[in-house]
């Protein structure tokens, strides 16, 4: 195809006529399309059916421990979850301690405590002037919201093809005592699905921060959630790595089978050192008794182990592969070599990056809405919902129908084109 | 019976050696007793197995606004969960909020946003020199343990048959603006079953505290659960009384199904005004996506309306009832006109409150547990774990089996009469 900045006024004007016709048959249509979240379509949700009977009125409700889970106690996790979902984390069941349904509340409780009550004994917080984050960029407005609502500043971190600028990471955190900690999705990032690179992960462990609570958050939310069986992405096993470094207390790993069983009722953890999960106990023995133990049972008994999770994911796989293949097909078929945009063709987790030209995100974003189709806002992968180049848009194609989706992917590309198009005129 | 203190040195010593006998052979059984928590019996839990079944894997999980329960959403609860914890709160639906599985949770990060974010828009309580919570006592130690570890200065207010004194409540939250919360059981009160009076309740509602940002931390924990269906405690309804008072926001009421269905995997709630309401979800938002719908769901089906929680409340209760029977009926036999203890004979809950000589509850405790009973520790109903006069013993008889708990009873009571007789001795 040729470069859209290539063409002449007229070309594109002529262009534009013809897509606008398009625009208008399909915002006829009153679409109501959502590209917006990350959100399991209805066919992946009942992949878990059968954890629904797994559980039964005659089942036994002891844990492999004896303890009844239907009972008060057991604040940290039964034995079987701990050991489920350390295999999830590539890491010891010792290391892990289960919480409730949902890891990004498992995030949002660190650095609460850290506020109140500091970082295995360091100043809390709170009564400290500055406290900063490093935000690599683009990446998961949940994050980036926890941080801005607890009034911690952010520092942009722009991500290559590798993972985060580990250069200017050594940097700031080398000399900045205030920077408390880096938010990282180093598998199948969001949004990028990239995969933190061997490199980057060895110096993420070999970190010299100047804050001694400075901490690496390694929120491992799609660590078995590939596309392709036979072409996965590796990451490192940073706790190891870590503790290799002589680092043993840098990271705190978080997880959750939010998107392998059901969101909103499966079963987070986080992994760490011992003295880091001493920290968590400490603060957690005076919040709760004990997480939803029958919950947790019920994951077990209906995964059993490692194989029985990596299983479950290949279905995953096979319902979410056609939708990103179909998504990045259209992208392909009709932006590719007009310079109006690039993407990255991810192996797993749960969305395309789009970056399109520069101050162009916004205004694609409302035309799709226009059209009936919701994108997740622009901006939104930045801190403060500020891309500073108005360029990077999320596309998150697991929760429309493939129908719906051809639909959307098309919708999409017309509204980037249309904007483009403006765009370029403008300067002609 | 008589007094102890009346009788002689020599009675006394006699008395001594008999009841020594006693201690000796029981202690010979090597016995594993425990009264020490609010624990339901597996009986208890038995009775609602059927949730168990209710959602299956060919059930609808649509909640009745068409909501996939399965996946991401809804942040404040499903319609009918609303309804159901709002019957059993005695609000709107609309002036609840539906939370996870554990409602000290629900308080806990109540004080924790307290101390972030502060209360609707006032200062943050990390920012101040001092916060200060009334503690009616005896109370529960893990309202205590909250406001301990977030290094909240704690006052004791004296519990009367009526509920806290009032004249002392009303006195120092209208002088001292660092006082912020007040810890309430007002139902069956934890431990000692006491059930606020309607003026008390109506003081309450009326309180015109120095600080803005003061609420009253109401734990309606026990409001369903009776002993007797015939012979209730009544609660005024709080929320409503405080709206007529002109004081919509000083009451944050919170409740869960924990002793209803399972420990650990019940549903919570926070009933509160409009703008109290807002405060909470304006936090939430940050902090998950949502709690666990599919849990909501499964109580609702299980438990319909208010109707079937009543019925299934006196399941509960007629386990429960004869071992709160056994337990009164030991003390009497036992104790009663001895003048070293008394209790009250409560009509719900889940604690029997024991007010031991002064000086010996610790002794009392240690001597029990030497004899295989475990009890809560003297001073748990005190913050700070210090009860100014060693006097008050929580008895919780929930959990043993009825023949455990004849045995246990006889410990205990063995153990205040052999502490008693060798306090009365020392001052004769």
């Amino acid at each position: 195809m040729v470069p859209y900045g290539e063409l002449s006024r007229e070309q594109l004007l002529r262009m534009k006529e013809e897509l606008e016709k398009q625009y208008e048959d399909v915002k006829g249509k009153g679409l109501k399309l959502d590209m917006s979240r990350g959100k399991p379509a209805a066919a992946q949700l009942d992949l878990a059916m059968g954890m629904m009977d797994v559980l039964n009125s005659s089942a036994d409700l002891k844990c492999e421990a004896g303890i009844d889970c239907r009972n008060y106690g057991v604040l940290d996790g039964i034995p079987e979850a701990k050991r489920l979902l350390g295999a999830m984390s590539e890491v010891d069941p010792d290391s892990i301690i289960i919480y409730g349904n949902s890891s990004l509340n498992v995030m949002f409780d660190t650095v609460a405590r850290s506020m109140t009550h500091g970082v295995c004994g360091s100043t809390p917080w709170c009564k400290l002037d500055n406290v900063k984050f490093l935000c690599p960029v683009p990446g998961y407005d949940r994050h980036f919201a926890v941080t801005e609502y607890f009034g911690i500043e952010m520092i942009n971190v722009p991500m290559l093809s590798t993972g985060p600028d580990m250069d200017l990471v050594e940097k700031l955190v080398s000399e900045d005592a205030s920077i408390k900690g880096i938010w990282c999705v180093p598998k199948y990032s969001n949004p990028q699905g990239i995969t933190y690179s061997d490199e980057t992960v060895r110096r993420f462990a070999r970190l010299k921060p100047a804050a001694k609570d400075f901490r690496i958050y390694w929120d491992n939310a799609y660590s078995i959630h590939h596309l392709y069986e036979d072409d996965q992405d590796f990451l490192i096993e940073i706790l190891g790595e870590c503790a290799k470094a002589g680092n043993p207390d840098l990271v705190y790993k978080f997880t959750s089978t939010s998107k392998v069983s059901f969101p909103g009722s499966g079963i987070a953890a986080v992994a760490a050192s011992p003295a880091n999960l001493e920290d968590f106990k400490r603060h957690m023995q005076f919040q709760t008794i004990g997480h939803d133990k029958l919950n947790e049972l019920r994951h077990v008994r209906f995964f059993k182990d490692l194989d029985g999770l990596t299983a479950h994911m290949k279905k995953h796989a096979d319902i979410m592969r056609p939708k990103f293949e179909a998504v990045i097909n259209v992208l392909e078929k009709e932006l590719q070599g007009t310079g109006i945009g690039s993407w990255i063709a991810p192996k797993g987790g749960y969305f395309i990056s789009f970056d399109a030209m520069e101050g162009c995100a916004k205004a694609i974003v409302a035309k799709a809405k226009e059209a009936g189709l919701v994108m997740t806002g622009a901006g939104a992968t930045f801190p403060y919902g500020k891309d500073p180049k108005d360029s990077n848009i999320r596309i998150a194609p697991s929760y429309p129908t493939p129908e719906e989706l051809a639909v959307a992917a098309d919708i999409f590309v017309l509204s980037v084109k249309l904007v483009s198009i403006d765009k370029i005129l403008e300067s002609k």
